[in-house]
């Protein structure tokens, strides 16, 4: 990540269009689930790790929780766009998405929101190395996970 | 993305760090196939849509480019953590990665740089929203996926 880059984002050009984002090529569904498992898989590659030195299974490097917990939220930001209208389990077979997901879009709304504040919370906690303050924010970031996947996510 | 973020992604956390990242959770080889293919699948799905643009297949639009080309230039300092060692085709089947991955780790390892090197280029580029220049850096961009496919994937 260079310093220009940076510098856009804290412009707020990323933050702000990923959660209106339209994708531009109009992929098709069976696209759209694939990026979404995607997303949703980089996530956990990154959410995990934290969870496991917190746990203390793995020792505790704060730099790696960083950039981990970095990648949690920025993957955030890039998951709305992996619920495209027509990528339901109406479209594809190969998905774990709810109805609801599109039925009753500003629940789900809600709860991509709760994610992605907590997991803002938790890039910025991660980054003052305090161990016991990013448990308490994995804590709270991983009940907006259960919480979305309870409602929104077939077992 | 915001602000505090930003900036500490201006220090250099995650720029410096994902190169020489190391997962914390010792993942198993499965579990590292499936994360390099989505990253790369995460690469695509925002890479393509440029090109889209850029052929003149859907219009261009400035925001929209520059924000696909961050995503591609981050998930590019991702990609490394998937080539872990242990997760070649000695040891996993459904992959297309070839084994001079990791027998020429060296030229594997140059070949990702430039890959980098040149979304980096992308992503900054992007944020002028002159099409001619993004036109121009996303060929040069392209030009080391197909480079790094061609020497290290299976077709």
């Amino acid at each position: 990540m260079n310093k220009q880059l940076a510098m856009a984002l804290a412009s707020g050009i990323l933050g702000t269009s990923i959660l209106s984002a339209v994708h531009a090529a109009d992929p098709k569904p069976q696209d759209v689930v694939e990026y979404r498992k995607s997303v949703y898989t980089v996530i956990g590659w990154n959410f995990k790790p934290i969870g496991a030195m917190i746990k203390g299974e793995v020792p505790f490097d704060a730099a790696t929780v960083a950039r981990h917990a970095q990648y949690v939220e920025m993957m955030s930001k890039a998951a709305p766009e992996g619920f495209a209208k027509g990528s339901g389990p109406d479209a594809v077979k190969n998905t774990e998405a709810k109805p609801e997901i599109w039925t009753n879009p500003d629940k789900f709304k809600t709860a991509m929101s709760n994610f992605q504040q907590e997991s803002t919370k938790l890039a910025e906690v991660a980054k003052t190395g305090k161990e016991a303050d990013i448990k308490v924010q994995f804590g709270k970031t991983a009940e907006t996970c259960k919480a979305c996947h309870k409602e929104f996510k077939k077992d």
